[in-house]
């Protein structure tokens, strides 16, 4: 009941946000003047820039437009002309962290030209960077360099070419002996496997923590997990096409959602089986790790129930919650699992403390961890993914 | 001469490019209706759309717009609004291969929201591929797959973390002590880093060569050469600020262009010895290839010119032609080349053929190839970087 709760909550935020893009307000008037250009821009361009209360200022040349705005955080603001033709407008403060938007002009939402693009809200658009004080520890710095590997692979389950990426940590290449354990990191609804790597920054958080000996080495995979999206054939189709596919642990809220249910086979099916086979893996469950950020959490949630001796580890990034139910209900959870983290921004719901403190009740090693002042974004992800790492196969 | 010659007709082709942006005509109407999605749309978009005759047809909603524009191949072709306030226009027929274009709304230049982004012509934006009947050789296939790494490193040169993409062959993770030969491969003005992978798509090349025996396996290196925005310091900055840096081989028209040098030194400084040290590399002239297209190529034969032991490979696409002057005007070079490489597409002027069959006269292993039907852009480039590497470390 509380995961059909939680699922509620989310199509009502969901909605909410839908209703207040038709929201037209003034550009922000009160906005400090100390904007400097938004470290996402493409090489060379001032703006977007964003001010040190968070507001962000976006500029566009359309000299014949009779409407440009900036259109963020739910809202549009509406941009004014100049005599050249050049349209500024200014948004209220944002919270810290990554946000997606886009430009409107005359009725057509287009993305900014001034920055460089990401895959989220369902589509390839503009990102902003609102800095937050702890940015250091996702930052490109001088440590000893893993890199992220864009990789195709054969899907048995989909008949078809799948794509994902793959983090392998800075002496990968220089042992070439040594196995490694792996954190499998699914991204959240309307994104794709290059959220963790360019909006999340997934190498830099490791090859940091990594460098500064916070976290042991592992392997990071990164693949596509919107399920709607995956075409199941043959015998792992389902049964009845308008069903979802079975699942071994049905019966709780979460696992009568349609959504996961492909990404759950192919990971089980292909991925897990071609990064065994084609990277250095150490290929058991206590150097397994499945970890997830919205609906790649309450994916990660389902999965690990239903595959209750496959992952050691479990991490939930805003993405609810695991339960002393799921936990006591699947065979072999308990004696497998070394760690349940779950966290979330304390602008969001911050049910993960005492969720932890009910999973601890049962012997479960469960951390909760609110990450302070952010939202439902990536800076909630990054940090929990930093705080993660350190726990992991250790 | 001949190289002044041809920079000439470089910016005398960039001129009248830009006269053309200026050119509004209206939807072409000679369109035969079979358009069906471009294969660079974003998951699930059905516009941009390409005929059999190449022709591109844009669709966008701005309702509220006076004017929108598709502006691709040096002209900007008005769209019309439909009654549901939907802007639908056509282009004349484009060469095969990819173009980069932008959407114009109310004399705003935008990206196109239906495309993925590309960098080239400066900027982040849309591009568009008209299929080429040869195109197989570049698609995603299920054969053993390598991966493109993106690697971080550290500049001496420039004294900042750099960045670069590194193709591996699928078979560099499974023979743990075997070392490999090292192509370095540059994008043309304008582009960057990514362009060979992501429109180049050479990690497919490499893989479907090598699974069919035609190339040996070697490791492609892929990095940002655009010299303006390479800022050296301490004892690599230019003597005088405003000055090009020093050259060993001065004195031929291409040596003198200010442009290359930045590349040069942080290549020879940076790169190189960073490639030898981080992967498992045949470290000598033999082992090595210097390619580039378009201002790329021009790059590649100022710097195996200046640098004539160190590469034993020399590819230019589209980037004008190694002199007989230049060989011989360069202790070493004929010794140590194995191979210089000159292509261009027909439809442009293609001097490669009787430029190698000057070096053949001395002695050179030179090779002309002109790419039939196709002109200044990725599928000369690509078909250029098939043909090559089947040329190299044999």
């Amino acid at each position: 009941m509380k995961r059909i709760a939680f699922f509620v909550l989310m199509l009502a935020a969901f909605s909410a946000a839908a209703q207040q893009r038709n929201n037209v307000v003034p550009s922000f008037e009160g906005a400090v003047e100390d904007f400097k250009p938004n470290i996402t821009n493409q090489r060379g361009r001032q703006y977007p820039m964003v001010n040190s209360q968070g507001a962000v200022r976006a500029q566009l040349r359309a000299p014949q437009a009779s409407s440009v705005q900036l259109d963020i955080g739910g809202r549009r603001y509406e941009m004014v002309k100049d005599e050249n033709g050049v349209w500024t407008g200014t948004s209220a403060p944002q919270d810290v962290g990554f946000h997606y938007y886009q430009l409107n002009v005359d009725g057509a939402s287009v993305p900014d030209p001034g920055t460089i693009y990401f895959y989220g809200a369902g589509r390839w658009g503009s990102g902003i960077e609102i800095p937050s004080a702890d940015m250091d520890f996702w930052q490109v710095k001088n440590v000893p360099q893993g890199a992220v590997e864009e990789k195709y692979y054969w899907s048995k389950a989909t008949e078809s070419m799948r794509h994902c990426f793959v983090y392998l940590p800075a002496e990968y290449q220089k042992n070439p002996n040594k196995k490694y354990p792996v954190l499998y990191l699914q991204h959240g609804n309307a994104e794709d496997e290059n959220g963790w790597s360019a909006q999340g920054h997934t190498g830099q958080i490791l090859d940091n923590l990594i460098a500064a000996g916070k976290a042991v080495p592992f392997i990071v995979v990164m693949d596509y997990g919107q399920s709607q999206n995956i075409h199941l054939v043959g015998q792992y189709a389902p049964q009845q096409p308008a069903q979802p596919a079975p699942q071994p642990q049905q019966g709780r809220g979460g696992a009568r959602a349609t959504g996961p249910d492909a990404f759950q086979v192919v990971l089980m099916t292909d991925i897990i089986p071609m990064v065994e086979k084609e990277y250095r893996v150490i290929a058991d469950a206590q150097h397994r790790a499945l970890a997830g950020l919205s609906m790649g959490g309450m994916q990660t949630r389902r999965i690990t129930v239903a595959n209750p001796t496959t992952f050691a580890y479990v991490g939930l990034f805003s993405g609810g919650t695991v339960s002393v139910e799921d936990v006591q209900g699947a065979v072999g959870y308990k004696q497998t699992n070394k760690l349940v983290f779950m966290s979330c921004g304390s602008k969001e719901n911050p049910r993960v403390m005492e969720a932890a403190e009910s999973l601890k009740g049962i012997g479960v090693n469960a951390v909760g961890y609110v990450s302070e002042g952010t939202a439902h974004e990536w800076h909630t992800w990054r940090r929990s993914l930093y705080q993660f790492a350190q726990l992991l196969f250790k």
